[in-house]
């Protein structure tokens, strides 16, 4: 996994590459529809948040995310031939993403693939493959196939912004993942909080949330313990009650943007209540805010998230060590996930 | 609450008769429109789950959630001309929601609110609004607003459906929630498990998912404990790794529908990994592979959640009163909600 963290910076550079090279087969799919659905499970999932986001903020597409069920158990008949459907899986091969893809064409959808196999049935089948260069992933958590799939993301969005104004800072994504990875500044002071803490949540809001959802997932998933990831808003609107003394809060956010403010007053908030905050990210009233910081990357808010996460696996991969267990086979967790066998 | 739980019946059968008299203004609103976007948080997001659910497995319609910052914090400018914007709030005051609701109706969109106050800013400035006859709602935790909500959002999907399949069904509600509020068959031993439960966790899948979040959200808030709510895909595409020895379970399902089997099988395999589970509905195979069952409706699974919920609020103010909390009164919940006050 360590090993992998650090391979980013050049995945992230050669997806980046690849997707502009598909840049007008996008338009081409793209072309006479008006929505966009996203469809995608666990880590994938995650990146999918951050994809509705960038493309409602950025784009001004209505974007979704499907309910796989609806495909795979209800078989529902939706009209979806306004509709481009971006189906990511990084094995391109979990189950319920190829068949929910094959739902989706067959009520008129045009398809888009990121997988990290463009030999996988998800690619094949797709009208627009989009192949992440993320090369073997041996470690079970999946680190350079993730950020593979934000910047297949991200390249997506400039592909059908006729602006052009998200490319000058996409341009300098892969030097900051790059720069990040072999960063190590405030991780140790992170394991070092998350190691002896009981409870943990993570909190994040709009172009960030994903980045929060990820972090949460791969804590609970590499350490063995249950994290929760939770919006600010779904925080702030009941669950914030539950917050007491002792717990460990990290709240995620890029350097600039909307959501900074919100997320640093959470920040104090969650700090009165007693939680350790740790900010992961942010400026610095976010890291004055806060008891721990981990700094993320010098990017604005559309495309920070590719590079945010990078420090938050870097933590991970570093408590899993101190935990004595070893984050490149978790526990109880498999490489190709199957949703449902049955 | 209990009192309160009780006068759910006649609640729903009021909410039904109400919504009923504005199936033609729901029709005209429809007009020309072919996808429904909700937006709603707390509770009310629970209620648009099933909302969500119901229209595209129901109507053939798609349908979303909002992300409410996308309206609040981005602005995003979205071509929602052919979209109807159902907002619920119960107390149809909750500000980040009306904003929604008004930067929906700038772009576009048809507005139909769900509220329990004909009179609050959200249902003045919808183009229909419906209005739930919870009547006034003491207790903090929302139980009877909550069932009209679903109510209404039922008689809505029925509004919009020309073959009329879910009247049947729907008839049937309002007896079923009323049979239910006064059967206390499950609670004890519910109550026997919960009290003593270190982590607990909620799952379901489909239609009754929202049943699922909201029996999490309100066992956290009313009990002051984290309680996580996960459908049965995400638990089961990763999360389960980390269910354990003592965890306890609640999986919740309808009598019949496609997730009944599915969920029968996770319910055995949390058990085999030792979580102590509770069954919520479902049949006599779900509570067979459970160690303990609280029944739910004799009702179809398109309009179970109605009455679902109801046993799963009966367990929660019995256990918030066994812990010595008062049900009504949660420390730290107040009753209208603002989630950005910044």
């Amino acid at each position: 996994m360590r090993r992998e963290i650090a391979e980013q910076g050049d995945a992230v550079a050669a997806t980046l590459a690849e997707v502009r090279r598909r840049a007008d087969d996008i338009r081409s799919a793209m072309t006479g529809r008006h929505r966009i659905l996203l469809v995608a499970r666990g880590s994938s999932d995650n990146a999918a948040v951050y994809g509705r986001y960038l493309v409602e903020t950025h784009l001004g597409l209505p974007a979704s995310l499907a309910a796989a069920s609806i495909a795979t158990h209800y078989r529902a008949q939706l009209d979806l031939t306004d509709t481009l459907a971006v189906c990511l899986s990084q094995s391109g091969r979990t189950e319920e993403i190829v068949e929910t893809q094959r739902w989706a064409a067959s009520l008129g959808a045009a398809t888009v693939a990121i997988s990290n196999d463009a030999s996988s049935p998800l690619a094949t089948e797709a009208d627009v493959p989009l192949t992440t260069q993320a090369g073997e992933e041996r470690a079970v958590p999946a680190t350079k196939s993730y950020t593979g799939q934000l910047t297949a993301l991200a390249a997506l969005a400039e592909a059908l912004d006729e602006r052009g104004t998200l490319t000058p800072a996409l341009d300098r994504v892969p030097a900051e993942v790059a720069r990040l990875e072999s960063s190590e500044e405030g991780v140790d002071g992170a394991v070092d909080v998350l190691a002896g803490a009981e409870e943990v949540l993570v909190t994040g809001r709009g172009l960030v949330f994903g980045t929060a959802l990820e972090t949460a997932l791969k804590l609970e998933e590499t350490c063995g313990r249950p994290v929760r990831g939770l919006s600010y808003a779904d925080l702030r609107h009941g669950p914030i009650a539950v917050v007491r003394e002792g717990m460990t809060a990290i709240v995620v956010a890029a350097q600039d943007g909307p959501m900074l403010e919100p997320l640093t007053g959470l920040a104090g908030d969650l700090a009165e209540r007693g939680a350790r905050v740790l900010a992961l990210g942010g400026d610095d009233r976010l890291a004055a805010a806060s008891s721990y910081h981990v700094p993320g990357p010098g990017l604005p808010e559309p495309v920070a998230p590719i590079a945010l996460i990078v420090p938050a696996q870097l933590v991970v991969e570093a408590l899993a060590r101190r935990l004595g267990l070893d984050p490149d086979s978790p526990i109880g967790l498999s490489k190709v996930t199957t949703t449902d066998p049955d």
